[in-house]
């Protein structure tokens, strides 16, 4: 998508240990009307496909997921939550998720209300690296019986290969701008295409 | 907002403690649909001020401001970040916010590059009940010299009174639904009206 890969190149930034920043309009102040055309590429990427629901993570998914909703008819937005503990009063599916940026695993629930069988979902979510949250997502949907039609991301960092492991796994990831390189020292980004 | 009304009313549910759950709508599963017309409420409500920006804070609240920022102008959202820590390298401001609910106190962030004096701020959130959460983002916004132009808030615990409290300190807020009473023995729920 061109318009996010010239924002990426415009007003990102390339920080030591594969960081890479876009708080700028993605994921700390949220440029809605960028999020709106996201929406709109994700829609016209599956738009052969039934989609009844779609599942995020909080915190930077859920923005991101609220605008695209309005382009899948309005269908709801679930988000997980990253809960202090695991709850185990048997009403959430839950899982872990490693996280590479706080070096820790963090339980992920969702309520057993909001994820059904006759559920077919897509996940969204602004970053794809190792893909560690999404098959955290992927995992909730399997417990609950749910069908994963198609995950819809901002940006992959190609080069962490989440997304390719995804591809083989036969999932289709559609990820708006691909970063498959990118140099702390000179700043430089390229994207894959 | 009669339409919230009716909604909290048909699949809120009302818990010890002061507890109302509304998580199959407004915080877990999210109904843009509602939140797009929550929005437009907010804008008829704010309709003679300026507003530059949204700020609101992780999580349950960046769905309803991103949906919200539509009828704003797509203005952009800043979402306040619930930190870990407070980081002291000097490019975020930072309050902190004492939550009842985790009964624990915990820093609040955003970053300084997205709050600015030329700001002029509405505030969004899902909840007020002591208002703390919104009495933090005030704080972020003094610091940053921006001006705050209003409150924009789903459901307020009107019997907790940190919405009076606010109205009180000269404060514009707009609360949708405004819980005067609710009984989780009966699950009898009233409104301010």
């Amino acid at each position: 998508m061109q318009e996010l890969e010239e924002r990426i190149q415009a007003e990102g930034t390339v920080k030591a240990g594969d960081v890479l920043k876009v708080d700028a309009f993605l994921n700390h102040q949220c440029d809605v009307r960028l999020f709106d055309h996201m929406g709109a590429a994700w829609a016209e990427h599956f738009a052969g496909k039934t989609i009844t629901k779609i599942l995020t993570i909080e915190a930077s998914g859920i923005g991101i997921a609220c605008c695209a909703a309005r382009h899948f008819n309005d269908v709801p937005v679930v988000f997980a939550k990253k809960a202090q503990s695991i709850n185990l009063d048997g009403d959430q599916y839950t899982t872990t998720v490693y996280s590479f940026t706080k070096q820790k695993e963090f339980p992920v629930i969702v309520s057993k209300k909001y994820l059904n069988p006759g559920d077919h979902v897509l996940l969204i979510d602004d970053f794809l690296a190792n893909g560690k949250a999404l098959r955290g997502l992927i995992e909730l949907c399997e417990k609950a019986g749910a069908t994963v039609e198609g995950i819809g991301i901002a940006v992959e960092k190609g080069f962490q290969g989440g997304g390719d492991r995804l591809r083989e796994d036969g999932y289709d990831v559609d990820s708006l701008a691909i970063v498959e390189s990118m140099d702390p020292e000179t700043g430089k980004i390229e994207f894959r295409h």
